[in-house]
């Protein structure tokens, strides 16, 4: 890439340093964007934006323009029920089937002693405030089935014994569309214990 | 994602425009990225910069900061032999090789009449230009081998044959560390006309 100017180079190594983009796929986006100028344009000035007004969410720590989040402080929202998650796609995944009505609590990630991740380092501590703080009826915990969010879940409902508020985590069970041959044992043993009557 | 302030729904479609990004793993770009604060000022800062900067080289089509790009203006490159290229994913993976010292033309492209890119649409007239004027040995014709690369080499090769110049090929053969075995017939065929006396 040496034959290249330096701000391209610059601009590659930037693109370079997002999530699941390599070397290559950086290159690649950039020679494809520096064809279209004014996307170029749009992109960066976007960017400003955002680098100029993002906050995060003092109460749940999301994404937030100024203040409290659009989910926080929406009225129409339950604010005696809170979702704990991981970050910003799981807000959006669960947010998108329609069916919570309370509101949520970002971890910011999850607990990873290898990757440095303990406890001290996710937003664990400011969970535990905020019930001490308002009244809340009941915590959903909703985390992903892999060793972190397993090992997560399990320290946040021993945590939350100490607080009078009802602990719940989401159902694990066979997805939609799943064929019962091909079912992890993990899972098909889960489903069969927690069968529901009809 | 109505409940994202403005600026970062905007962040998130200005992502999604970039080839192979979707609209999911857009959202995941931009929320992995606000959370580093210094690196979306970086980024945006790059983008301006490339904004500002961006020029094609008038002779080869390459990127490039200002007038002839770094590989056009550099002396010590053979400016008698001109390589042809679709793009600049293609001079940088020629570039890596180190066994080319000419320079390069970039077609900006491959001729696909179903995706409107036909032979005007391309630097082609561009090329037999550089070839009227300049005094060129030999044009090596460096394209895919898909579809669209066979029909722009072969488009090619018919046009520079009224010009006085060597043209060639890039040599299709079995590829390092290919079995004999697994190889299409097309490639062995290919391999098997063009073999090399020992």
């Amino acid at each position: 890439m040496q034959y290249l100017p330096d701000f391209i180079r610059k601009l590659i190594d930037e693109f370079d340093k997002l999530p699941g983009i390599g070397p290559k796929t950086s290159a690649k986006l950039v020679f494809d964007l520096l064809h279209r100028k004014e996307d170029i344009r749009e992109l960066s000035q976007a960017l400003d934006k955002a680098y100029k007004n993002i906050h995060f969410c003092p109460q749940c720590f999301d994404l937030s323009n100024d203040g409290l989040c659009n989910i926080c402080k929406n009225p129409q929202r339950d604010q005696t029920v809170i979702c704990v998650v991981a970050g910003n796609q799981d807000v959006d995944a669960i947010e998108k089937t329609n069916e919570f009505n309370g509101i949520y609590h970002l971890l910011n990630g999850l607990i990873s002693p290898l990757e440095g991740l303990t406890p001290d380092k996710l937003k664990i501590k400011e969970l535990a405030d905020r019930l001490a703080k308002n009244n809340i009826r009941e915590v959903i915990i909703a985390l992903d089935q892999s060793l972190e969010g397993e090992a997560t879940t399990l320290y946040l409902s021993k945590l939350l014994k100490n607080h009078s508020v009802k602990v719940s985590q989401l159902a694990r069970g066979i997805p939609m569309g799943a064929n019962i041959e091909y079912t992890d044992q993990a899972t098909l043993s889960s489903a069969l214990q927690n069968r529901k009557e009809l």
